[in-house]
């Protein structure tokens, strides 16, 4: 059996070109929105905040970056009633919010990317747009 | 594009004076409360309990100015079966207790007040009553 | 034996007063700092950060008072190579930085008060005049 | 006495382009760094680490641009007996490690930027450089 199996990794190149397509759209939609990526680790690679949105967008979208990179799963995908239960669970890192998605190459969870702070179908629409620099 | 855009800061000399009149509405109600005053960031600029004001005060009010100053809104405009969920997902600074309203300038957020530990009706209106200190 | 011994707690009037009277102090040196009141158990009773004053100066300012609460001693008195072995003890909240007094009351400590956040000199004398407000 | 003193608050577009010319200047050193740029209240307004770049520069640069906010200098210089002791009583967001810098607009600090994970003297070339995408 091999020690090691092939995977990879987010370039900076690539995760600034995701806030600045995600910047685009939000002005596009004239929303206000915090925007992040993180690795599979769960670990930001980088992270904007538009001059204006909430403060508390900050941590609200970095919890849709990491929830989808570790559940390999565009959030929002839970029963309501388990939310709480699940936020708690996973230290307080989970949310059921839409506008995080997985990044993946090659079948394999490398990443995530969320929006916040504006309306869920912004912040959805922001995230698929910083999601599609990668295309 | 610019790289700045002007605002404004909170004056100590207005923070002060939103503790005095908030402390006077609460003495002419004869409740007891903590009073902070938030910049546009979250941070503390001022801050007091009444003696007498319940310790757990200190932290319930810091949360409503911070959420006020975060969301641009008074607090207490969440649907109850979302407050939890909301509690953790911003890292436990959220509160949906009415009595925080944000501060604006010429339309922008500046900062937050807040008032807690008495009824909530109180707390409302002392916070009202140290907010108009501005007018 | 008895259950229980008289003491003193601070009124918020007094606080607002140390606050105000630290203020103008300040502004009299043309100095910027925070100031902190707590009461015996270290709690904030009331604090300010003037406009301008470091963001740092509020855990500064907090431990001043806190220590010379806890230690009925004003701030500044161990030896230096004592100092982060101290600090580390005491969870964080111990400061050997001068600007922090007790508040003595029929010979107990009822709290203390402390400034911050500009020279070392100025910040005793800011808190000695604050502390002097409840003479 | 005025309520509200006016200030300046930085927009994306010149967070964003100082990531980018802090790139640059790295890719041009072939340094790999993270680089953070956080408001006049410590708080994250954007940030990259690049690819490659150590894990644990998130953590020390953040420092660096919270520090040069809060203290209104670039990092560095403090005395080096007494660092230990700052950055337990700044509750661990005090770094003395250069290559942190405020950003200061008409005479006021209204953000901090800093660069970490190289030597030290790239870091501080590297802060510079994004610094300089606000001339």
């Amino acid at each position: 059996m091999p020690n090691f199996v092939p995977t990879h990794r987010i370039t900076h190149e690539a995760t600034m070109l995701m806030l600045q397509r995600g910047i685009a759209k939000a002005t596009e939609l004239k929303a206000l929105v915090s925007i992040a990526v993180v690795d599979a680790s769960g670990q930001t690679l980088a992270f904007v905040r538009m001059d204006g949105a909430r403060l508390f967008s900050e941590a609200a979208t970095i919890k849709k970056a990491k929830t989808a990179s570790s559940q390999g799963l565009a959030t929002g995908y839970a029963k309501p009633e388990d939310v709480v239960s699940m936020q708690i669970r996973f230290d307080g890192h989970f949310t059921n919010v839409p506008g995080g998605f997985p990044i993946v190459v090659d079948g394999q969870v490398v990443g995530g990317i969320g929006a916040g702070g504006a309306k869920i179908e912004q912040d959805v629409e922001i995230a698929k747009a910083a999601l599609a620099a990668l295309d």
